[in-house]
């Protein structure tokens, strides 16, 4: 005989299914859910992608049965309330007469949160909350600091040799790290809304910033911040905006070019102020909808994240190699005292292929 | 019953007992030996400290029998043939009539490889040779060097920031990193025959290049690299020169500084070119003794040592902090291409305290 699953491992099985949905159902959460009957699952589903239906309504509908009389449902987040894309799925879970809930997390939105669990709780329905919640908060992070803070998850990916230099002195990059680290990184742009250059990376290096590691499942939003827009309209980026959003923010008036990259299918965004980082992400973020947002360089835009304090997670593929003279990665961060330092906590280090990948958040 | 030992078993027993010496036999090999009588180890011991007697005899005296027939004898290294500080130790085995001896790797010494083995089995002993071989060279890795090279291991450490900062632009470094990463620095300085430090790091720092987070059980020899003698006589390390070696190396003609330092005991060394670190290391090791010197500084040493191809295995002390505009770690080595960056060999990198330490060989 099977022994019962516990509500732990329920909760663990529905942020596994919850993971299916990374790359894919932003800016919406990543949601698993799982119906258990006589302490055995006998129907799971995730949260396949934005706008699609809901965790638990997928879980539901794969049972086959109508009824639910007894048994437990178990999600990551608090079921929704509102109208959004979907109906609400609280609705469902009463009408569909669930005996338990199991909750990982409250729903982070400010304006909602409780709401559904106060809903189940007066129809009547066993609630509880906060089953593995670090690891829901965890693997919701970017959907949570965007819902609590209205502003993205800001991720920074840095490629350097162990003496913290990004290119050597006459400017060669590629490749410092190694394939895995690459590959690596495609991870990163898959799991996040955005990448964000600088103009200089465009010009000094004519990235592609795709996916193709781990098989070009889609073409990440770019935005490049690029003052006098002197981004080139035959680089591998600018050819790419017939398949994916490019997006060059700029403070220029020079019509001629605002007009000439309008035409080629680039979203242009004027601000006066190119050194207010945060005023011009959270533009950004509000009008694409955007919960992440992963910084790739160069120097100067790595250094201007520090500077602003904007970083909320670093991953830094360090190479075992010493350049000296290079690229510094931070090259105008400005440190009087070791108290000043920007200080990161260390999660954790693990070799990368040849490379170490150390992986820090603020 | 217990279970027989396995020759593997017991090899790994004579690397535990031999790394007991560590610090103490120096510029002898770590060597530890157990007798094993019907499968069952029944004396086990080490080389204690440098000029004591040999891990083979320790482990024979301590058994208490006089003859050991029908018994095998285990030894990381093989038994010496020639007359050192102690008589040959194969002598007193064919005497004490072992039946088997089994080895982990050959002596290094090209003048005496093998002729301890020869002698074992000219007198009838079988002999195995080669167990665990790898352990055994990784740890006597420093005698190794030596005897193969005649020239000292160089073990580098470096404590700095995430982006290649060893201090700020002001010169502040105490303390970039942990109390635990200075724990493992002690450790480091502990297994060493000698530190090397360049004179900006005396006059800027003021180290005192101790062991006092392990208890401070030994005062290396330091060596200070200072072409023209300002090494101050206040200093924390002239001062230290009652209770341990302090050399310093040096191109200058100042005969009142020559003798002001050689009257506060301080040993000087004349060289004529002090870029040639490769002859000045020799030189040293030599007439010291060393195996191994422990290079800690500051930003020109590290540069030069690199420059000079002569670094052996590198330790990255990694603060979770970015500096930025700080002193570089390795600010005057010049790389103009990625092919020419120094390449090293990541061995590991494990969490120390909250710093990650990055361990590297060439």
């Amino acid at each position: 005989m099977q022994s019962k699953i516990s509500d732990t491992e329920a909760m663990s099985r529905c942020l596994e299914l919850a993971l299916n949905g990374s790359g894919s159902v932003s800016p919406n959460p990543l949601v698993g859910s799982v119906i258990i009957k006589d302490g055995v699952i006998i129907s799971e589903a995730w949260h396949e992608e934005y706008g699609g239906l809901h965790a638990e309504i997928n879980a539901i509908n794969k049972s086959g049965l109508s009824s639910f009389e007894g048994m437990t449902l178990a999600v990551n987040l608090e079921p929704c309330s509102h109208f959004g894309k979907q109906a609400p799925c609280v609705d469902t879970i009463i009408e569909k007469k669930f005996s338990r809930v199991i909750i990982g997390m409250k729903d982070p939105n400010p304006l909602v949160s409780g709401n559904g669990i106060e809903k189940l709780k007066k129809a009547g329905i066993a609630v509880e909350v906060g089953i593995l919640e670090k690891d829901c908060k965890w693997i919701n992070r970017f959907f949570c600091k965007k819902m609590e803070t209205n502003f993205p998850f800001i991720v920074m990916k840095v490629a350097q040799s162990l003496d913290g230099c990004i290119a050597t002195i006459t400017g060669e990059s590629k490749w410092i790290t190694c394939e895995e680290s690459r590959r690596r990184t495609h991870i990163l742009r898959h799991e996040c809304d955005a990448i964000l250059v600088g103009i200089n990376t465009v010009l000094e290096d004519n990235p592609i910033l795709d996916t193709r590691h781990i098989g070009n499942i889609k073409l990440p939003t770019v935005i490049i911040l690029d003052t006098n827009l002197r981004f080139p309209l035959n680089s591998n980026l600018a050819l790419s905006s017939t398949k994916r959003k490019v997006i060059v923010v700029h403070s220029s008036d020079n019509k001629e070019r605002i007009e000439e990259l309008a035409s080629a299918n680039i979203n242009l965004i004027y601000v006066e102020n190119m050194f207010d980082l945060k005023n011009i992400l959270e533009l950004i973020a509000t009008q694409e909808n955007l919960i992440s947002v992963l910084v790739e360089g160069g120097s100067h835009i790595f250094s201007s994240f520090v500077s602003s304090n904007l970083i909320d997670e670093l991953h830094l593929f360090v190479a075992p190699i010493i350049i000296g003279n290079g690229k510094r990665t931070f090259s105008t961060v400005e440190t009087l005292k070791l108290s000043e330092s920007y200080k990161l906590r260390l999660v954790s280090s693990t070799k990368s292929g040849t490379d170490e990948h150390i992986f820090l958040m603020k």
